[in-house]
């Protein structure tokens, strides 16, 4: 008996048809919540890189019910962002692996996967195309669009001019087959803590029963864009080399080196081809011209390149953290709490990617008992499999909260972390959740260290007071009576004490 | 300012380049534990397809050490499986999305990604070939491989045909950066689960420092091999439908219904047609083109073929579980417990997938104290993030232990849970977790309840006896001595009850 396997082909459409699980549209609550996600993100990325505060409003519709307990939704998203350019509308709403986001600059979506699934998800389970109008540049153009999975190709129904408009952004109207009652609770909470970490965006949401979820606005203040940037030398390998090497014009390695990386001045230049020259015995690598080096020679390169330890870190002005004022803001206005505080950590980097850690620490009010931890990564809050994330891990195994005098199962304690990258360590498509790497964990237990010492410093006081004001009550009630019998003891008139007793010690304390 | 985003297009074996996390290949350590997880798997399939007892060979040799601190590593694997036609092997190892895991079958795989992973990640950090010897049908071929991986296309560098000969298998051969020291660990402990669940495979690994690892086959009795399956009407979506109609040559919807899918017979099909019908109001559904119908009725018909109750579950004839005498040798092998007892639940479905779940437990014996799980799909052990895994969720948060008189910190309990089926719901490209689909969960949950009330027993069982030859041993010393003093007191000679000592209750009980 020998094989009876059969080769095939597939495309990349069909590859995530049929593994739709690993991006998050595993049944129909999943794909509601899942849709309405990637669709967010990419208008909050698509209004954030033109620097327009975003204004987004999405809305379901219950077309129908059908006999399996689901509905079929019908979903209608527009933005204020830059709109796409009408020549790439069919391929970046109807091809996956086509997109904007292959460029090393921060941004939600990483894998320019997530919309096209939902698209994707929403042909296969009813069988009705995408409609599309998008303004850009002055102009406004609408398409009706399919996919054809197998060949991974968009489907022109129609094509066509509106109209000339200074409106910029994006319409989005599709029908996907869904779960709404069951995904909603995770749809609200996903949209509040949106809104917690974009306290510059206009963000409404209606319900398939009409109901009117809407996060305004506290601040126009926008975060610098995010930039594109160059590889940094320590996360390149032999395969990125071997690219930048073909696509550059450099005629020898010193200019292909300082005009192909980040980091990479003249002088950091010559001493790093000085070195290199060294271990790859090789006397003129600063003349040589990159596109004649051998296989083994690009080899050694990219392993010269791994290791240096002359270069710079990365630079992390390409990066837009949220910043802990904006921070700060978001949680006092969803969580409103007694005390909140938060930090930003250098920047540092893994891999050559730069990435920053903001945390912010908050107690009491709207928060529950216990500690609660919101997971952040370039503006996204992530709510999935939060215990295999490496923030779920600082926060519940390395901090011993009751060091800080901390009770961390009735203590009402909100921690909040955000991470911003060029490139987030995502250890799935569906966004669920970071890779423990152990630079991005170092700066996440810092950050939360530095926070909890301050909230242990503000229990401290608030607990001294508390007994203060205790101690305080006492006196008050007793102090009189006993100035009173001491006075008649001794046979003098009962002394005025009542603006002594008015000076409470909580006063004296804070002046 | 408007949009300064680029959009482009890249090819599957590039977006796997850029996204290598989701994939398993974050890291030095983590790459050469999927590298050779990913081979073993993939020869282990080929083995069972063909029915030939697994006897495969995975050597690592240091070729050298690199400055930071990794090693550029060499990779040898040689198994006695099916083979490759050699017309298919350059895109069988060089082209992302291509291969023979493309089929409803039960298989280790399930993305055709894993393998290929394995050598893009070696081609782009040492730049060299992939060396592929294969037998098959009497006949050796060789090639030497390498990825274009901006088109996703093998380049072929050599190709020869090397001799007549009945051996059938694959050679692989090519060098990877990585950090074995690191991985070690976790590799050896993937190798010894993976012998658990293959008793019938001889798995032999070397590793960088020439240690040979054996795990021998107890048994030369291998599963039933997987077949390969139609879909079940319960798993079909518009999409799914429409791809079945256009490449099936039923002239009726009748014949089209019965030839295409799994557990659909003639009058199955009828009365199934005369219920859709009403639904959707069409009076010779029956008789029908498929080919003829439109858009709407498609969407129609896949609805009403998810919905309706009258199919019988997915027909587990095409799984191949491991069985619960095979699970309890691998454990007995491994683990040399007091206590081990295994089930196998009755086939189940989701989704129109078919599924089985196995169990077993083990008590004493090489396990330490509190509960360790072990995870296994389509025989895989499951090693990463087991916390956001279905079998987690079941035996941390589901069972109550204490019910069971099982001290779940204390007591040596090992559990083992199987789930095989056509497929597997992975989270992440990488297999290590499964979604807590609720068929599969319940499934679980009853099984781990069956063997937890059984090593109950077997508990309370060995504790009486614990506490009856107690007893019996208070007895012993004190009974002589007071059948001495109490025939002294009444002046009679002391009775022999030494006969009567030798008799232990516990052999009381037994007989």
């Amino acid at each position: 008996m020998l094989s009876k396997e059969s080769f095939r082909e597939i495309s990349p459409a069909d590859f995530f048809y049929r593994n739709r699980d690993i991006a998050g549209f595993s049944n129909p609550s999943r794909a509601v919540y899942s849709t309405i996600r990637e669709i967010l993100e990419n208008s909050l990325d698509a209004c954030e890189i033109g620097g327009f505060p975003p204004d987004i409003l999405i809305k379901l519709e219950t077309l129908e019910y059908t006999p399996s307990g689901t509905q079929i939704l019908k979903i209608t998203a527009i933005d204020n962002g830059t709109g796409v350019p009408h020549k790439y509308v069919p391929q970046a709403f109807g091809q996956v692996f086509f997109g904007s986001k292959y460029v090393l600059r921060q941004s939600r979506g990483t894998f320019g996967l997530g919309g096209k699934m939902a698209y994707l998800y929403g042909q296969i389970t009813t069988h009705t195309p995408l409609h599309v109008i998008t303004g850009y540049h002055g102009k406004v153009h609408e398409y009706l669009l399919r996919i054809d999975i197998q060949r991974n190709q968009p489907i022109i129904l129609k094509e066509s001019f509106v109209k000339r408009s200074k409106w910029h952004g994006v319409l989005l109207e599709f029908n996907l087959e869904g779960n709404y009652r069951l995904a909603s609770a995770k749809i609200l909470e996903y949209l509040k803590e949106t809104a917690m970490v974009t306290p510059y965006a206009n963000i409404t949401f209606i319900d398939p029963d009409g109901r009117l979820i809407r996060f305004y606005r506290v601040t126009r203040e926008m975060p610098t864009p995010p930039r594109e940037t160059l590889p940094h030398p320590h996360g390149v390998d032999v395969e990125g080399l071997r690219r930048l090497i073909s696509t550059s014009n450099a005629k020898d390695m010193k200019t292909f080196l300082t005009t192909s990386f980040h980091r990479i001045g003249p002088a950091t230049a010559n001493s790093f081809l000085s070195w290199a020259s060294k271990i790859m015995k090789k006397h003129n690598l600063k003349k040589l011209n990159p596109k004649k080096l051998t296989h083994e020679e690009l080899v050694m390169l990219a392993r010269c390149l791994h290791s240096y330890d002359g270069f710079l870190l990365p630079d992390a002005s390409c990066l837009s953290p949220i910043g802990p004022q904006l921070l700060k803001k978001g949680i006092q206005k969803e969580l409103k709490p007694e005390f909140v505080e938060a930090i930003a950590r250098k920047p540092s980097a893994y891999s050559g990617h730069p990435f920053i850690v903001e945390a912010a620490i908050a107690y009491g009010g709207n928060i529950p008992p216990g500690i609660k931890l919101y997971r952040f990564a370039n503006r996204i809050p992530l709510l999935y499999d939060e215990s295999s994330d490496v923030s779920w891990k600082v926060v519940f195994q390395l901090i011993n909260w009751k060091y800080y005098k901390i009770d961390p199962n009735n203590d009402p304690v909100a921690v909040a972390i955000h991470i911003a990258s060029t490139k987030i360590p995502y250890k799935t498509v569906g966004k669920e959740f970071i890779a423990d790497r152990p630079e991005i964990e170092r700066e996440i237990l810092n950050a939360v260290r530095e926070l909890t010492r301050k909230l242990s410093r503000f229990i401290a006081k608030r607990e001294k007071i508390k007994y203060q004001s205790k101690r305080f009550n006492v006196f008050k009630k007793y102090l009189p009576v006993m100035v009173k019998y001491a006075a008649l003891t001794v046979n003098r008139p009962i002394p005025d004490i009542s603006k002594l007793l008015k000076r409470s010690p909580i006063n004296d304390e804070e002046t």
